[in-house]
């Protein structure tokens, strides 16, 4: 299975912008030296990673528990993607489950196996990736 | 510097369904098991990383061509994630490049480094990535 993006830039690095596509058409948009590197309003693309880590980890939790007999209600993650000289140096994830049937202990188990195993996270195997798991009552 | 994003899952891996949301604010979007693995029309978390993906490599490639003296007009990158058996075992980047006062060979070498060193790719280490890159007259 093959899924596309593309990006165009236009310009040097500080004054040109770009916009960044996802190939399904969901979305567009642009970004640029300020909207990464600065604080301007926008995108780019250290964002898009912690969209997909935190899909990817949010589906994966919700399979593993599934596969274990146990109701998922919803599975809420938050990726905060660390970026330190040029180099992404962590991603943290967070999440918050409503989960029926199951204790804190194997919510965090299988919390631990969506980080350590999702595509997403195997992808990103060179990024230390840390986890906060909260079961909700369910 | 932090970068967030995050997921919103409901219900169970195949009939449950979520959506991704951009810190920014920039884009959020639905995603399913059908958009994701099957062919329904929709996001998914590998089209999200493509995008990361040719929006760092089309900024660092011009970052790159800025530094040694180019004038670089524009940067076309499209990233073809590849997923197989539930690994993203590819990624396979194209790039045209419309650039001022380079030669073909000095392109070649500022895309090889942009594949290798641009911020995605050292965080996606783990993943072998492609490239094909192509001068367009400047």
């Amino acid at each position: 299975m093959e899924r596309t993006a593309t990006a165009h830039w236009k310009g040097d690095l500080r004054s040109g912008n770009g916009t960044m596509r996802l190939g399904s058409g969901a979305w567009e948009g642009p970004f640029s030296f300020k909207t990464r590197f600065e604080s301007a309003p926008g995108s780019q693309p250290e964002e898009l990673l912690g969209a997909a880590h935190a899909g990817c980890f949010s589906m994966a939790l919700s399979a593993g528990l599934t596969k274990a007999g146990k109701r998922v209600t919803s599975i809420d993650t938050k990726a905060v993607v660390i970026l330190e000289d040029l180099v992404i140096t962590r991603i943290d994830l967070s999440t918050r489950g409503v989960v029926a049937g199951v204790t804190a202990a194997e919510f965090q188990a299988a919390a631990e196996d969506a980080r350590a195993n999702c595509i997403v996270s195997k992808a990103l195997a060179a990024v230390p990736i840390t986890l906060q798991a909260t079961l909700a009552a369910g």
